[in-house]
């Protein structure tokens, strides 16, 4: 990004500066839910947190990676998912990733997984976030912890379920799997997960 | 559709209809997967074939008839699909549903998938042809013929399978499903599609 308009203070000695990222992250994904990716501005965005659009520079480091932390938004960071998924162990890490996506979906009504999809549709610069957040950050990560052979082919298996079941569920909403309760769903697909992860490929 | 904006000659009684039709369809995959769903207008799909938009309620019955047939093309009509994939057996009907998948979608390189998710990430009318046209006409046919339970689950699971395939082969792009030999995917994702058609899912 080029466009760094101003001096910033550096990160966390502007007083309230935790409320500033916090308004950003919040209008950041009002913003891209209503406008998608390419409709979405810097200069929206930090209005409708009410602050100077230098604040996203500042904070965030530009629109993208905004648009990862505020859209693709996890309530944990991608190391720390990682570390909590392989701790139980690696013969029911399938049921533990379904059940972690379901869970930390579902918990945002489904309406921030559509529009990731809608952007990642849209756009090839998203497709790129989604490709370094998801997949290079967490089921990479995790395929190459647990697999014995095509890590990344293991991943992008990993990924093409997740990222289907996400599509069934929050966006095309096919019936009965849209309102099938978590465990179910946990059951029905973590084997497949699982077999991905570490099953015999050929 | 309320807007029949005039009398309509019968099917096939005018002449050159055949190419009419053809030329509406061309028509339509250009225009719903430039401008997607909502934006693509009958009018402005009927002047790209160069033909009267009337013709468009005449030979679809109107627009969303029209993206389903143009932008979810196959080159076999759902009936078909199902005898010809029934034909070989259920013991590897996940397999054969993988690869016909996979040959069908990489034989219009993947532009056209895209289309169709982003068109059903933005619209919800376009989740409704996409649950007619994939789920009722062909996973839940096939379930419904091999699955000795819950076979609307099983079509649903099948679906989200196969559609984070197309997400992952023909958006996202993701290295290396995107280049992956048709026949290595096959095998290792027909035994999960398999699993989710006759397998326990608990």
């Amino acid at each position: 990004m080029a466009d760094e308009v101003q001096q910033t203070p550096k990160r966390g000695r502007r007083p309230g500066g935790t409320d500033t990222r916090a308004a950003l992250l919040a209008a950041a994904r009002e913003v891209f839910s209503e406008q998608g990716y390419d409709g979405a501005t810097v200069r929206t965005i930090a209005a409708r947190a009410g602050v100077d659009a230098a604040m996203v520079n500042h904070w965030f480091g530009g629109k993208e990676a905004l648009f990862g932390e505020a859209v693709l938004q996890l309530p944990f960071n991608p190391k720390e998912i990682i570390a909590h998924l392989l701790e139980g162990g690696i013969d029911d890490l399938g049921t533990r990733i379904v059940r972690a996506f379901l869970t930390t979906w579902d918990a945002q009504g489904g309406g921030v997984f559509a529009a990731l999809i809608r952007s990642v549709a849209a756009h090839e610069q998203v497709a790129d976030v989604l490709r370094e957040f998801f997949l290079k950050n967490v089921f990479a990560q995790l395929a190459g912890k647990v697999a014995d052979d095509r890590p990344d082919l293991r991943a992008n298996l990993v990924a093409s379920q997740m990222i289907g079941l996400g599509v069934v569920r929050y966006v095309a909403k096919f019936d009965p799997l849209a309102e099938s309760d978590v465990e179910a769903l946990v059951r029905a697909i973590g084997p497949n997960v699982q077999r991905y992860l570490t099953g015999p490929l050929d």
